[in-house]
């Protein structure tokens, strides 16, 4: 599981120039138990003993405390768990199906966070994953639930539907015009936030940026998919026209820093994760405008996940220092694009 | 004339792994004129008349006043006229050989400028070069000679063998330790100066250093050319052990930074002088180091010369902004290396 890669940098989805992943979760905890922060580990034992039963068919259950400190960050890069769930390995477990875009995070904040991670626009069907899943616990677990304010979570913020969902998108041409700040600053009066690429508090780094819903309360769960779904399609419209737009100029000095771009992370030899991350958002607009043709699109979001810290470092199966990771992170980026170039 | 190579970017010559280019050149004047500045049109073309018929037989000449600006600054890029000789393009010729490695400025500072021009550390050979022209135009005609001190010369900085020679050298090894200073610093004492590539006053950009005697009176002309050469044979020895030292730590950087300078030079689309002196001088001591083998060395020595101004220019056949030359020095630049790539 940690070596390979995950389902939302293989495959393109929906409108992939502009989304590389749609995430959806709910968040659910048992009525007969306290919230994780209070179990001890024989309570949170069982409650993974438990679903790992009911899923036993078409998913597996890892015991997060058989991981080492490399192996849980792999996770993470993976958008697999969380922090918490790592910090709180002694009590906590991952449940998987063979696929990787559905799993269950077991006693992280909540008991269950039912998850979704697909690539492209697909929010609809990363919600109906994810009900799947709740309907198959459900019929064999009791949750806390209340007629009058919905699923009960540890954090008020996720009360109601428990449902957050979220879109990784790339909008290099909104950031290129200098578009990107009004777009984005209008964003929460539609109860959407942003954050960068691993979440809340980090940077939006490579022109990406995730959007998520911030409300859960009161809302279907259809609505709040229609209603994220809705605003990525107006945002996914302006990089559009941006794109579109684009001055012969400004394709000129564009075809160059791409052109400069690929060149650099073809023949590196030392490359920090910030820059590699610069890098990759120009090649991967310049795959989406047609300006480089022999470097398919999942390229971007594969080195998106390899190039990351711990994954380098399990690639390479032993700790690296910051310095052999920059070495062995050129060296993946390079291997892996004259790999995809070869393989078209 | 215009649009091709000068031999002295074609050929490797010895040493080429320091030294690009070495040039070796005679003033002379007719004891029977005045000099050049002081001169008419009538008398300036007689001294022209004289000499292309006198080297007729190997040489062709030509009359400065039917080149264009363009023309002229490529003539300059090629090492084969001086800016002087160009403003006085309706007094001035050249008289070249059929390879272009020997030529003649005439009506200059001074009515002969005899030139050699070679790959690599060949100085001896250049002053064979000269020295047989001189002897040639010798023959037919008289120089104004003084028995105490020599040929005479317009500027008294020539007088006596009115031998200047003078060396380009590649020291990146020594830049990258910061052993250039001192190096060059103390070559004022054995009465050689140091310029960038294109002469006084010019910046020594990409690595490159032109080395020359200073003196030229008292000082037999062999004597001249063997302290040159030695203090040359100095430098590269320092400039060898320079590259050897280099640690295994300087040495991964350098591999990125040659890496990258490919890298940038292969994929960029709009790219200045400046920076592409820089990349190339990396490239240079890339193939020179071994890190890069798949390009032959005489590729850096060419595009020195394709990417000045008016060479691109000429490629192209118009006059071109500061904008489109950069554009089409960068294309020239990715064609030749892509050509060069296949060629080996």
């Amino acid at each position: 599981m940690l070596e390979t890669l995950s389902r939302w940098t293989l495959g393109e989805g929906p409108n992939a120039e502009y989304v590389v992943s749609s995430r959806v979760r709910l968040a659910r905890n048992l009525k007969d138990y306290s919230f994780p922060h209070l179990l001890n580990r024989e309570q949170a034992q069982e409650i993974i003993d438990e679903v790992q039963d009911i899923t036993a068919q078409s998913f597996s259950t890892y015991q997060l405390r058989e991981y080492d400190d490399l192996g849980l960050q792999v996770l993470i890069e993976k958008h697999l768990i969380s922090l918490l769930l790592a910090e709180q390995k002694h009590n906590s477990a991952l449940v998987i199906g063979d696929d990787d875009s559905a799993s269950i995070m077991v006693n992280e904040e909540d008991h269950f966070r039912l998850q979704s991670i697909m690539p492209g626009l697909e929010l609809r069907k990363g919600l109906y994953q994810v009900q799947h899943l709740d309907n198959l616990l459900e019929e064999h677990l009791e949750f806390a639930f209340s007629e009058q304010i919905g699923y009960l979570t540890a954090c008020p913020t996720n009360v109601g539907t428990g449902l957050r969902a979220s879109v990784m998108l790339h909008l290099p041409a909104l950031v290129m015009t200098g578009q990107i700040g009004p777009v984005l600053s209008t964003l929460s009066k539609f109860g959407v936030v942003v954050r960068g690429l691993y979440g809340e508090g980090t940077e939006a780094l490579g022109n990406l940026f995730q959007i998520s819903n911030q409300i859960t309360l009161g809302s279907e769960e259809e609505e709040i998919i229609s209603n994220l779904e809705l605003i990525t399609n107006k945002i996914i419209e302006q990089e559009k026209l941006a794109r579109k737009k684009l001055t012969h100029d400004a394709l000129l000095r564009l075809e160059d820093r791409v052109g400069r771009a690929l060149g650099t992370l073809t023949n590196a030899r030392i490359i920090n994760s910030a820059e590699a991350m610069k890098h990759l958002s120009d090649v991967r607009l310049g795959i989406d405008l047609g300006i480089i043709s022999d470097i398919p699109a999942k390229a971007f979001n594969e080195l998106l996940l390899l190039m990351q810290p711990a994954m380098l470092q399990a690639l390479e199966r032993k700790k690296l220092t910051a310095m052999e990771r920059d070495i062995k992170r050129a060296s993946v980026i390079r291997e892996h694009l004259s790999k995809r170039m070869e393989g078209r």
